[in-house]
């Protein structure tokens, strides 16, 4: 049970956004601005698949969950992808350039300090950009908040198994910013 | 020298904000929704005082320094109150209820995992409602996303000591949304 009384019964994030839709906007802007924008170096899918990597090291499996869905759609290598990069992003087939970025988001996820500059120059070895390494940052630095909002308030996880693929769909045709109301199967971030 | 270049000579998130309009709007929003609307049991002075405490915590002088200047204009205590409660919580001169919610905020700070029961229980006792456990939560893990960002790109710390007195007074007339331009001594979140 959540630490905090929830007048609807939507797991995860998506119970808190709909019990608290002043801070849900902002949260879901910011979802969209990090994640629904690709850029030519970091796809919507790459974004996804930070976000969920992030969420696994915090272990925390709703956020988790939910943006490996999202990865899984948006990929061409689709869940078997996902399921390797979290597994071990060090052998799992992806561009060296998005590993590179990976190992930046791991060192945001461990402690607020500078990115080590080893880190960053493999990055920008391997290709990455001003807007890679910003982008990458801030969004493994948000699930930091996001996975912490969504276990600290103990929320509940999904009972139906197809629930995140049922998000998948929504949050790719309409992005973060479609507003779950109790009653709606949705997710959000 | 922070990681990325900035075509403006901003410190901290300043900086960053200025360098990218797109992802500090919904930042600035953020930080409005929790900070600068007060409730009846946790003012703005109080919310401004978790949020320079989790960034002492993660040791992110920036944003420590900003937010403890931000808190001292609108607490009676002042300078030497926050200082009291970055030292020590356990011991400042504040109210069991603060003291409780800074239990919860130090918990949030530690990890992506469900706040203690006990910690909860202790900040009900102390006459906690779920609104401010709810916000308690959510700014402290919001500070853990800017901590992260201010530090994971290695931004620079203010050259002028009054450059966070300064920022306060114009983040209590303004409030965040008050967009930071190159030239500005203005500061942010």
């Amino acid at each position: 049970m959540a630490h905090i009384e929830l007048t609807n019964d939507l797991p995860g994030i998506s119970g808190l956004m709909a019990q608290r839709p002043d801070t849900a906007a902002p949260l879901r802007l910011l979802a969209d601005a990090l994640l629904r924008t690709g850029t030519p170096s970091l796809s919507t899918g790459d974004r996804e698949l930070i976000a969920a990597y992030v969420s696994e090291l915090n272990n925390t499996r709703f956020c988790s969950d939910s943006h490996s869905a999202y990865a899984a759609v948006q990929l061409d290598g689709g869940a078997d992808l996902v399921e390797a990069v979290l597994a071990d992003p060090d052998t799992a087939p992806i561009s060296e350039h998005l590993r590179a970025l990976l190992r930046v988001a791991a060192e945001v996820q461990q402690a607020a300090q500078p990115v080590s500059d080893a880190a960053v120059a493999a990055a920008r070895a391997a290709g990455a950009d001003d807007t890679d390494l910003h982008d990458t940052v801030l969004i493994a630095a948000a699930f930091c908040m996001y996975n912490r909002y969504v276990d600290g308030l103990a929320t509940e996880l999904p009972e139906h198994p197809d629930y995140y693929g049922e998000s998948a769909r929504r949050i790719t045709d309409h992005g973060y910013r479609h507003r779950t109301k109790p009653g709606d199967s949705s997710g959000a971030a």
